[in-house]
């Protein structure tokens, strides 16, 4: 098995609830060459002595592995992110396998992009506001008529996955053009949309505003869009916003539409 | 995911320790559409209940597992059997990915074979003497810094590749020519010449013998003789140890070899 020269995924687990399943979580990692493990909420806090004892010595995920208080923060410098559930979603979002997924991850992390998959606690799974912020969702093909895999065995085939796509994997080559904006660009994107249309009235009535604004999201992020584009689109958005007149003018004075609404 | 008409493989685990591993076996098997369980010497004994607390209702592969005393007895009906190991071996079989293996399973059961998958226990693995009854090696590419999968995580990965590749398989075929013989029929022959061998002073020096049988076994293994063959290859045995005078004497009167010896 040979290894690859880009970094493997990010594993981020949403409001894990056990100790002993982010332990297993990160002896799965460690076998497969994954590392980067990020903690969202964890129901118990961090660090957990129970963790590194159902690790088998897979310290090392444990040891570096960082706490964030959303999802939003945990992906903010991720450029591709998918959300593993088995659950079928509303959301107008691609349905990948393991074995498609990882092809896409290599490719990506090929091109020197940081990639990482996002996995729901035991109990709740994933919030559909949370796989919005992703670019497709991973399901496992398992049986309909039972569905009960743990989450280190969710972890584990999705990092057998990207292991044994990396004996496939041509040599990296770099991707053409310049790369996908990160998490938090994306979201500084959508919020300055959100903020805007909520001051139109565009959300109603007010109670769709949650779904409104996840299926929102989830389409825009489909477009994987640069840095540049995002800041493009935030100017768009102004301009839409605080009238198209105001912002000819900056652009005829800087030679660019402004960065932030 | 389409269903496939054919059996999915059994599962046989050589002397596994826990009863809670067992019922994480169960669990995983039901995920993936998996059903038939075979125990080879549990360790604590069969039934045992904490199998069942934690199968997650799982529990059809624990009510019909059946429990056997070698692994010999426990492959007897199959026709396809590949040994799951981390470890390398000397013996001189194929090694497969799993999804390699997945593939040459999915051919197999197509063709009407009873096919299976054997995983040594918790703590030894599989004994080159039982790998020796299969037909190929399925190595798992884990990392070889960090070796540290448990029982129900390599099941989980192999049942996984079965399930993924069923989407991608052409409509079940038929094998042209007679199908191979049953690990019965293989075993019957080998102890038939292995005996033979011993009268003949072949296994020299003695302390040699079990790796100088594994060896052997492997490799007739691999050619994956048809039960015509099998009877053929018995009475090439039979020949070559008791004379070759006296079986050719007997073939110009009844026209073929003798079946046994």
């Amino acid at each position: 098995m040979s290894e690859v020269s880009y970094p493997a995924p990010v594993i981020i687990l949403n409001t894990p609830q056990l100790a002993e399943n982010i332990g297993a979580v990160a002896r799965v990692m460690a076998n497969f060459g994954l590392s980067d493990l990020r903690l969202v909420n964890p129901r118990d806090g961090w660090p957990l002595e129970r963790a590194w004892a159902s690790a088998s010595g897979a310290d090392w995920p444990l040891n570096a592995a960082r706490v964030y208080d959303s999802v939003a923060a945990a992906i903010a410098d991720l450029q591709l992110i998918y959300a593993t559930t088995a659950r079928p979603r509303e959301l107008q979002l691609p349905v990948l396998t393991p074995r498609r997924a990882a092809g896409d991850l290599h490719a990506a992390a090929a091109a020197g992009q940081r990639v990482g998959l996002l996995f729901g606690g035991e109990r709740a799974g994933l919030e559909t506001q949370d796989i919005a912020l992703c670019q497709a969702v991973v399901t496992i093909p398992i049986d309909p008529r039972f569905r009960s895999l743990n989450l280190a065995q969710a972890v584990a085939i999705n990092a057998y996955e990207w292991r044994a796509t990396a004996a496939d994997r041509p040599p990296p080559n770099f991707r053409e053009g310049p790369p996908p904006a990160t998490g938090e660009a994306l979201l500084g994107f959508y919020e300055h949309l959100e903020r805007e249309l909520e001051t139109a009235g565009f959300f109603h009535p007010p109670e769709k505003t949650p779904n409104m604004i996840q299926n929102l999201r989830s389409a825009l992020g489909r477009a994987r869009f640069t840095d540049q584009e995002v800041r493009t689109l935030r100017g768009v958005v102004t301009a839409l916003s605080r009238g198209r007149g105001k912002v000819l003018e900056k652009i005829a004075r800087k030679g660019a539409p402004e960065g932030d609404g």
